[in-house]
């Protein structure tokens, strides 16, 4: 651990082979996002960019890892956005994408699309109408993100209903929302996202682990009789190949 | 004209100043959206950047016209996005819109604050927040531009929920979808813009000027028994000062 | 005329006959709402019912002048609400709304699903579900009439998002609503009504007509750029047989 | 206990002086739903009513247990609809509405409004627009009843939108869906109701009491991190003059 993040395959690999030789059968999904920081060099000069915070790589850099790897889902971030503040940019173009889209089908690796606003789910249709995505489609909806959509009930509806046909979704919001919308996206027709990359807070005044926000997700999710999946139901479920296991 | 979009303040005073020496009372309402244009350099080099098609200037030297002609009202772009196809991002930083907005407050020009998605209006609430816009915020939701908010009307009250309280606002998409916009902007409670610059026909194989689009839209206005400010209601509406008159 | 709402067929048929001895080609769309009219005796002593302004029929004597007269469409109003004040109850139990599809079917007529609360629509799928009408369903949104459902956007987006697949619709409002929701059905999905029965003024101050209202809707439509369909277009769309011209 | 539905003030009488004596301390809350019962004839004759079957009592003689036992909290059913199948209206009149509501008001009693369809709601903010009921207003979203309003989010938006400003909800469904929307009436901004009325399943095969619902609501609440009120804050929450205690 570097405490920083990366996208240095070698660390990637370490994770994943320690995955893979546990006893523990999990779905493995690594994510693609980074290579997308641009910081621009500041307001009255915003070129050049600041040369030590950006880091943009091409798609073939971005997508290393997953192909030394080949999880069997990768994230593709499907859009450009103030993410945070001051001169930070995550920056996915539609010609990045399509050519990341590309690859990673032909890894045969599942792409799960982190929607973070309502654009990146009109352009992550484009790319199903374009063929470079299978069906069906693995939509993350990514919600209460500063600046991208909040998590309101209305604009979560407004985004489901724009979902495309068929696909798969979750939906997850951040911070002390984490919990409430494991129900909200069950609610909404959705699946589940926990962890510490959302939330780092159990409830007020107590840090958490991963495994706590698991068991509160389950706790939630049973209380209200909802099934929760193991492994192999949720490849079967998301047309994995298992090549991950 | 130079065919073209432009920055340059010469080619915004001649037209302003036509606009003023003429016995037409308009409220006007000047671009700052040049300036933000970053091409990256390609899918595989995403840096440097395309130094012929970048367009990315400061804050101050975004707002010279604004600051040479003092319009009434000045657009902000409240946000970063892919806007259209290739390696091009609309961007306008959390850090630059923050001084974009400080000055003209100092100019004393009113703020259109630009929304293509449901996160630049959680940028605009916060820089309402900060007080670096004054009340009423004035809010032009712009929808149907490829990769930013679609024009499906559940997309449209999700953005409307989320308006600031007393706020003034547009909505309007673009192409075919403007005219019918007219109608939907005011059942949502806003206003309405139509014009070349988001549609250039009137029906099928007619093309339009701006003056059949105008007439158009009140067609449909008093149709429906809404009335048509003029300029003079327009800027006590606007919390305009007039010195753009 | 008699000036009075009415369930006589013999008035029923001198009408219709009228119309098909007319040059004018229209499809014809009767209304069987008659016969529903329960009005209480009073707020301590509900019953006995007030006899002098109760209609209340059965199913069969309902649909006299539909049987008598086979018009393409008649409609049917889906449930039973408060309609209006006092003591009045508009009546249509589940068992005579069974009763009544069926025989609107069986004589060969397209029933016009009036549903003027979102419990009604629930039971229009119900009719549906047990093939009591036949697809595709013609569904008609009845809002802003006090005291059923009213006509802001959400509601009208959360019945719309009820409908069955496949239904043709139509959204109306009454009273100053109504010309603004020629507009807003069309948004929406639907198709248009406009007319004396829920709107007698063409604009504040000013008497309307029927060719009035109906000129004022293809204002609205044409400047829109939607088509408006003629009788026989849309009695294709309607899968109308046509025994009503 | 009769094990029929009942408004003999004798049986309300010896619940409510068990509550009052025991130990628990807990908001005392009477329906006075009873004596709306209406069953027409049947499908060819509606009329006369089915005697049998009808409970149709004024306003004074449906509030008689009310009046005796001065509960905090008595709910007003707020309209008229097809409630189940058959011949049955469950009948609430605007004129025996508005009587009740002015009775409760005079009885110090505060009226939990249920509103089981959109219109209903269109009816309680006229009732509060005439005074008849104080502020804040309690009210009931009774969801999922055939054939009232269904329980799918974006009818529980539509209804959320359109309450009246600052008062006090809470959101219900039944059947299968009672513990899921513990969760989406408090991600909506409401509260909770759960209970053998609407739902007598814990989970598929196994039948619930009381305790066993009200227990599965706390672990979800909780697990989400929201705060479960006690009998005396809800008083001040809900502005009871606390008579019931």
């Amino acid at each position: 651990m570097t405490g920083g993040p990366s996208r240095d395959p070698v660390l990637y690999s370490e994770v994943v082979e320690r995955v893979r030789a546990s006893d523990t059968d999990v779905v493995l999904n690594l994510t693609a996002g980074m290579g997308g920081d641009l910081v621009l060099g500041g307001v009255e000069t915003p070129l050049p960019v600041n040369p030590d915070q950006t880091d943009l790589a091409g798609a073939t850099e971005r997508l290393e890892h997953v192909r030394a790897l080949r999880p069997e889902i990768c994230t593709i971030d499907c859009g450009t956005m103030n993410f945070a503040e001051g001169d930070y940019v995550m920056t996915n173009t539609p010609s990045i994408l399509r050519e990341m889209a590309r690859q990673v089908r032909e890894l045969g690796v599942r792409p799960e699309i982190e929607v973070f606003d309502t654009g990146h789910l009109v352009f992550a249709k484009q790319l199903l109408a374009e063929g470079l995505i299978d069906e069906p489609a693995l939509i993350q909806l990514c919600l209460g993100i500063p600046y991208g959509a909040p998590d309101d009930p209305a604009t979560l509806l407004a985004l489901v209903q724009n979902l495309p046909p068929g696909c798969i979704f979750t939906a997850f919001s951040i911070g002390r929302m984490q919990l409430p919308y494991v129900a909200m996206s069950v609610l909404a027709g959705g699946n589940v996202r926990v962890g510490l990359e959302d939330n780092i807070w159990l409830e007020r005044g107590v840090k958490a682990t991963n495994g706590d926000l698991f068991a509160r997700a389950v706790t939630i999710l049973e209380a209200m009789n909802v099934r929760v999946l193991g492994a192999a139901e949720t490849r079967e479920k998301l047309a994995l190949n298992g090549h991950g296991g």
